[in-house]
């Protein structure tokens, strides 16, 4: 890029709001002289350390790392923009700490990472670790990011969530049921198609396989994924596996004929009459953005109901409806793990916030709906006692 | 140790300030809608990754990464207490970012490792160096924390600094060109000696050494450092070759006889006898925390000027008059690193902070004097560019 000069990219409001970065570290204690100096560093702070040395947990209570998520990306797959690299991934990263305050109050630090080689991710996170409560990974490129978020979980016992993966697979689910609600069906009767065999779309195949949907059709840029198919990672063959009841070899768009949902996480395009070869009371969600699947309104003419992952349509479908409250939630009851029961959970009372407003229009609350964090973070802190995965 | 409850250990107000941890993330932009989030986070956000992703240099001016410092540690070496791992560091580090942002307007975000070998220190800080304009090391054991040091500003462009060595370094000097100045001499005549030849030991006798001391003496646990000594390490080999014109092999004690100055950093303690067998005129800094070397009164009884760590007598020895002014004049300028040269500017302002003002009870400023971060920052920042190292 040619670079103008600052005060030129300022004219864009987006530069102007990012100038000089978008948070900063606040003191929560006074210090005003020699004696608080005195007590909230030496000779003061050795009498907490001195403590925590001799008993770990009360590092939870004493320091701030309880209530700190670490937002961890090493830029491979940031936003639709791809491998950017650590240094450009920072103004999302820095976006997310945010979220997670404004919707969580949870303290979050961005953490972009010059790696990108598994195993070095991996120790890199773990080494970190005693810095804080929980780990949010972030446009971690696919296949890498499953790796990375499984062997994490499995070294740590605090909270991993990769975002990309769950927070949407959450929030889809939560719109999902409420748009088989609408439509007056169960989600064992349905039969869905996922375009997008990346994070979000095996995660999101996941959650659905986990909530007792029909059956489902999961489709990469090559088609459908069946057993048997050649040149697919682990992850789906494993997935081509536990999906695909019905047989499918072909495209998305073959798979559409007759399916009762489809959910856009490819970054591709469908075809109107694709959508228009659908049952009857369809449910899109084309989710890719900038550019959904389907035009929101093309998708309209057909299914019952639609929803993008744009804040100019109807029924956005943002991934701020989640983390910040499943985050919010695990701390609250120091929850070792998230584990998939939360995550369902968590899309439940997502899904209960719009009750009896239900309508097309409306199957998924708004970002700034105040009651959203708190539903969820009391939902996904229940579950971690149900599942015997909280500490306090 | 048998933890009664939180209240019961609130009691001591050391406990109770530190409740919840001592700080917080907050946002500087504001999100109140979907237009605000539009902007701060996607679709907006992409167009500042996608300028950074082609002018990197932009990450300076359009996140928060060019204002922040890690304060990393091992927890090896933290206070007087030793290796007592990263978790039970993390209410020193959260001090020291506090102490960052009130006194030098810098944000700081407490990294506390769970690894200390020195490649994995170095590799680890690296792969996280996108993250940070800065790294202030903190509380790393000698030897290891002079390797690690050495090897990350040979690895980074951007500053990195062991507070424990160079913050104490830079106020110790400029404590004793105040005593020096009180007492007449310059410092090519004062012969010193430096009992202590760990991290804060060895960067004292290096500046002291780079700002032309007459003579110095460093000694260890078991005495003086000399060429040809058995069983040091590579960094007091270096040390005893540089220094010790005298010839001195015996004890710190009798290394003292006839001393203009003592700098104790060593932990232990000095005799008043010793004490008293230095020059007339003689400038002793007793340095160890929370016990002095001597007692500031006995010292006082044959002393010119006695300095000491503490806060509850005169002269106190503070690393807080040094940091949070550094990192602010390097970030002012956008350094690629911290020289020599800097640091002895940093002490010369910090030196000049006293003026007409100067007398025996104060060579130092009080850490709370509101002129010592500007007057360090610009001094700093002014020798940067001198040096060439600045970078706006």
């Amino acid at each position: 890029m040619a670079v103008t000069s600052l005060e030129d990219l300022d004219l864009d409001p987006a530069f102007a709001l990012h100038r000089g970065g978008k948070m900063e570290i606040r003191s929560t204690v006074p210090v005003r002289d020699a004696d608080d100096l005195s007590l909230a560093y030496t000779p003061g702070v050795a009498r907490v350390c001195t403590a925590i040395a001799e008993t770990p947990e009360l590092a939870n209570d004493y320091t701030w790392v309880s209530n700190v998520v670490a937002v961890v990306s090493d830029g491979t797959a940031v936003l639709g923009l791809g491998d950017i690299g650590p240094a450009a991934a920072m103004p999302v990263m820095e976006g997310k700490a945010l979220l997670f305050k404004q919707f969580g109050g949870v303290d979050s630090v961005p953490i972009c990472l010059d790696c990108t080689d598994v195993d070095e991710l991996v120790e890199t996170v773990v080494r970190l670790a005693p810095s804080f409560g929980g780990i949010n990974l972030e446009d971690i490129s696919a296949p890498r990011c499953f790796e990375v978020e499984a062997r994490l979980r499995e070294r740590l016992d605090i909270p991993v969530f990769h975002d990309d993966q769950h927070g949407t697979a959450i929030v889809t689910l939560a719109a999902l049921t409420n748009a088989a609600r609408l439509t007056g069906r169960p989600l064992s009767e349905l039969r869905a198609v996922v375009a997008g065999a990346g994070a979000s779309g095996v995660a999101v195949s996941r959650i659905l396989l986990e909530a007792g949907i029909g059956d489902i059709c999961v489709s990469d840029s090559r088609g459908v994924l069946y057993s048997g198919r050649e040149g697919m990672n682990s992850f789906k063959e494993a997935l081509a596996f536990d999906t695909n009841r019905s047989g499918n070899t072909g495209s998305t768009e073959e798979a559409l004929a007759g399916a009762d949902v489809f959910v856009g996480l490819s970054g591709s395009t469908v075809s109107e009459d694709a959508i228009a070869s659908m049952a009857p009371g369809s449910i899109v969600f084309a989710l890719s953005n900038p550019d959904p699947e389907i035009h929101p309104v093309a998708a309209r003419r057909h299914a019952a109901v639609v929803a993008t992952g744009r804040s100019d349509f109807p029924n956005q479908i943002n991934n701020v409806l989640a983390f910040p409250g499943v985050f919010r939630g695990a701390f609250d009851v120091r929850a070792s793990t998230i584990t998939e029961n939360m995550k369902v959970a968590a899309a439940n009372a997502l899904a209960a916030v719009v009750g009896d407003d239900l309508s097309a229009d409306y199957v998924i609350p708004s970002p700034f709906d105040a009651r959203v964090a708190p539903a969820v973070a009391g939902a996904v802190a229940e579950q971690a006692r149900l599942d015997g995965v909280a500490r306090i």
